[in-house]
């Protein structure tokens, strides 16, 4: 698959732009030749970070907007081949906190957009950013698509209602659109300034400042990780391949568990400490317990293989953050 | 399960419960003893019909209200014991027309009406009328409640998201909430004024017309049927059984085919003729095919069988219709 050929004065519409996912795959767009248009709200409680995006400032357009501004919206989609559609509330806690604000922007706004590329660009291509946390408590391991849902949390719930429009979007109205369920995605251009949106997120703060990395429980637990540029691979890859269309597919990565990740992550930094402090209430009762991920599906149907180690992975993002401190601590 | 000792004089709310499901089920309680508030919005596309309390209109309060209206609602739920909150939007094509609407009914306000309790009566028992529209197009036969779920439209979405927050109240509020995944209900108190909500009542309403029922396509379709006592028996069992705690259940009945249907609905009637129609191309594109599900999992937890056959369920709704007509059609 030449991703250049495919992408290369394509007119590209990005989500969440600003985001840790949408500003890397800004980035290699980017590089390929593409036409991009990011939208994002810069909401203050999301991965929103202008710099993220300082590299290539000149080469896409900006629009600041909520993805529910039908009007502007409107007027965006028009002519644009591909939507990687990015924008989203993440935060667990923060779904439980205020469910409402999770539900608009995961749901309605999502089904608002749909509605707009339908009524104005019907042929779109469009990539939906879904989650592992749609499944809750794995009843298996490692888990696969067929994996009932029983999602622990309203960020599973108003995740889960996004990605069903879409396909719904696909079966009924016969739109091209694909949904991939991300795993821990970690990299370069995260938000790391505190613990909102993920707990490896904040350990790169704990290790960059000096801290002890604060490990909840008896960092046993198993997660699986993808660095960013693989998970950008895959977003590239549902997008070119017809087989991706109203397809779901899992990605994930080798399973790790939490206490070796934060040694492997000292021992790359050169430095550092960790600890076991108990898991806070309001975490615990949302947490998935061992989770890592069957994929599989995406390897047989459009051959998406993670390619970065976890070690290289760690490594690249460490240098980029001490590279960068002052725009992401 | 002594149905009249547990409902006896304890403190009810049944949401859209001027509809078909909730005056069933007031009428059932009424006659238990219980404290009934309704609270219905009187929606013109719904199945409200205020002559469907009429006969126990004295022993039961009613509020005019939408679900979501907070102030209103807060006042209310305080002190109730039992919630069975079977509000909804249920029309299949309606969702495909008025998307937010359904969206909205089924989903946001649900999630209001579950911080509402939360927040003023965390130890209500609350049963939620989800729906057998969750599966999308059967995998297999029967279905059971491990079925993969792809809905074929947005109210499919909506109301899967209106179940997994009840779900997710349980599992993390703790409270006592419980689904029933319904399938074909009829009976007495149904909206059969027009084809809006079920095709089994636009049957009856052409039947009781004197017309030729429009069965869409060969009629080879196989669906299943419950009459409306056996749905309430079963939101009854649910409320009453601490076991149903936290669970989802389907309702089913034996499977029948449309064409055989229309044939037994025509006996028993006595007269009626009726004819194969083209599917309309909107319901053709969302509609799930062969469909009956496996309903041991509610049977072997607590006890659940239907007891109405479908010529008894049948004589007693034309009955109600041929007495009622002036209310109905």
């Amino acid at each position: 698959m030449d991703l250049a050929e495919t992408f290369s004065n394509k007119k590209i519409m990005i989500t969440g732009g600003l985001g840790f996912l949408g500003s890397n795959l800004a980035q290699k767009l980017a590089g390929l030749g593409a036409d991009i248009t990011i939208v994002d709200n810069l909401d203050p409680d999301s991965g929103s970070n202008p710099f993220n995006v300082h590299e290539i400032k000149d080469q896409v357009q900006i629009i600041q907007a909520d993805i529910n501004d039908e009007r502007l919206m409107t007027a965006a989609v028009k002519g644009q081949n591909y939507l990687f559609n990015l924008a989203g509330q993440m935060s667990h806690v923060g779904s439980m906190l205020d469910p409402f604000k999770d539900l608009n922007v995961n749901a309605v706004s999502q089904l608002k957009l749909l509605e707009v590329c339908r009524q104005n660009n019907p042929g779109i291509n469009i990539v939906f950013a879904g989650t592992r946390q749609v499944y809750g408590r794995p009843k298996y391991l490692p888990v696969d698509e067929n994996h009932l849902l029983t999602p622990l949390d309203n960020n599973g719930v108003s995740k889960r209602a996004g990605e069903m429009y879409h396909i719904v979007y696909n079966r009924v109205h016969g739109m091209a659109t694909s949904v991939l369920r991300m795993t821990n995605v970690y990299g370069p251009r995260m938000r790391i300034k505190d613990d909102l949106l993920t707990f490896i997120g904040w350990w790169f703060h704990q290790l960059l400042m000096g801290d002890d990395i604060q490990v909840f429980g008896d960092g046993a637990q198993i997660r699986d990780f993808n660095f960013v540029d693989d998970v950008v691979h895959a977003m590239l890859l549902c997008a070119a391949h017809p087989s991706a269309v109203g397809k779901i597919f899992n990605l994930g990565g080798p399973p790790v568990n939490l206490r070796g990740l934060a040694k492997l992550m000292i021992k790359i930094n050169g430095s550092g400490n960790y600890v076991f402090v108990p898991f806070p209430e309001n975490r615990k009762r949302i947490d998935i317990g061992d989770y890592h991920g069957d994929y599989s599906l995406i390897r047989n149907e459009i051959g998406w293989n993670p390619q970065i180690s976890l070690e290289e992975g760690l490594a690249r993002s460490l240098e980029f953050y001490k590279l960068n401190k002052e725009h992401y601590l």
